[in-house]
């Protein structure tokens, strides 16, 4: 197709995909004459995918090539590549204090759910700041509430990593928009779920 | 104490706290002299959630002023109040659709769940947009993800309500501080059991 139909089909103006060719998000299509080429369906899904970074998951053109490039070439060690790409992903993590232990409230968070502790790992940092925030507002995260939510949690991601594709390409691919785009999701429903719990506690049934 | 004390106690600049005070959103102390004024534990207090709300949250002066309002003048209705509360926390909703049917997805998810569908609350248009993005990405959540999402998130939002304060003041506060401020904890929570469960899966247990 034609670089007019691959916008349409992709839904974005003619003048955003000519840009992520440039800026080498998109790769080139098949030269049919000196000013047209020919595009496939990888240039759609490809799209969808520059699209939904930049569109709705918000990153900049520069933080997008970063993702691109790990899709693009997964390497050998996938965990520590899904460990980058989603480490890419907003929002940035809180500055490492202490040298010797920079993460103190993340650590014993995740000392206590028996999970990994890898300070090089963006989540950490992301759980510190948001565990400090919580306590200088005078409302830390208890021990029974941090099971409860972990506990909880570990049940999404049990389900997101049985359905995490075989493929490395399409592993890195659902890794990062299966984090960035269910994260709204889960906070909507989260809100959503305490609405309704709020009408049958304070209205009553009905 | 006076307003030194008070900002080293808060640990904020005396100037943030004299602009919060000329912007209203602290109570003034009282008078000593016509430059000196006392502060208490009040005071101390109220910083703490300004700055959690500004700080932490993000919210604009403008739009801590309409939250702390709410936490100042509860009303008789509770549950419209912490409603319009929550609904002053960012992201904005998407914008509604057709008139006779403005969240098309939300309202088919909602009912999937057996929630309350109430076009007016923000949750709806915040989970409406979140459902779009992951459909135009070519990932829509699945009905059979929905309900194990929903499971999980209502089990959070059941621990968070069982612990709501039953004065309504401290009801808003807890809800407002309690969504927004947890929100992070639940997002990093999720990455972490991710990279957990990607160590066992991708590189045996160790």
């Amino acid at each position: 197709m034609r670089i007019s139909a691959l916008a349409d089909a992709a839904g974005l103006p003619v003048a955003t995909v000519k840009f992520y060719l440039r800026e080498g998000l998109l790769h080139s299509g098949v030269a049919t004459s000196a000013t047209q080429a020919n595009y496939d369906e990888s240039h759609l899904r490809r799209l969808r995918l520059v699209r939904a970074l930049i569109g709705s998951v918000g990153l900049s053109v520069q933080q997008a090539r970063t993702v691109l490039d790990l899709v693009d070439h997964p390497g050998d060690d996938l965990y520590s590549t899904l460990g980058r790409a989603v480490g890419a992903l907003p929002p940035a993590a809180a500055a490492p204090g202490d040298d010797s232990d920079p993460y103190p409230r993340a650590r014993a968070a995740l000392a206590a759910l028996g999970q990994v502790y890898d300070p090089d790992f963006a989540g950490v940092g992301q759980l510190e700041g948001a565990l400090a925030a919580a306590e200088a507002a005078g409302m830390p995260i208890t021990p029974d509430r941090l099971a409860r939510y972990g506990r909880a949690v570990a049940d999404i991601a049990d389900y997101d990593l049985e359905r995490m594709p075989q493929e490395p390409h399409a592993a890195v691919e659902y890794t990062v928009l299966g984090t960035a785009l269910y994260e709204p999701v889960i906070l909507a429903l989260r809100r959503l779920a305490h609405q309704d719990g709020a009408v049958r506690r304070l209205r009553g049934k009905r």
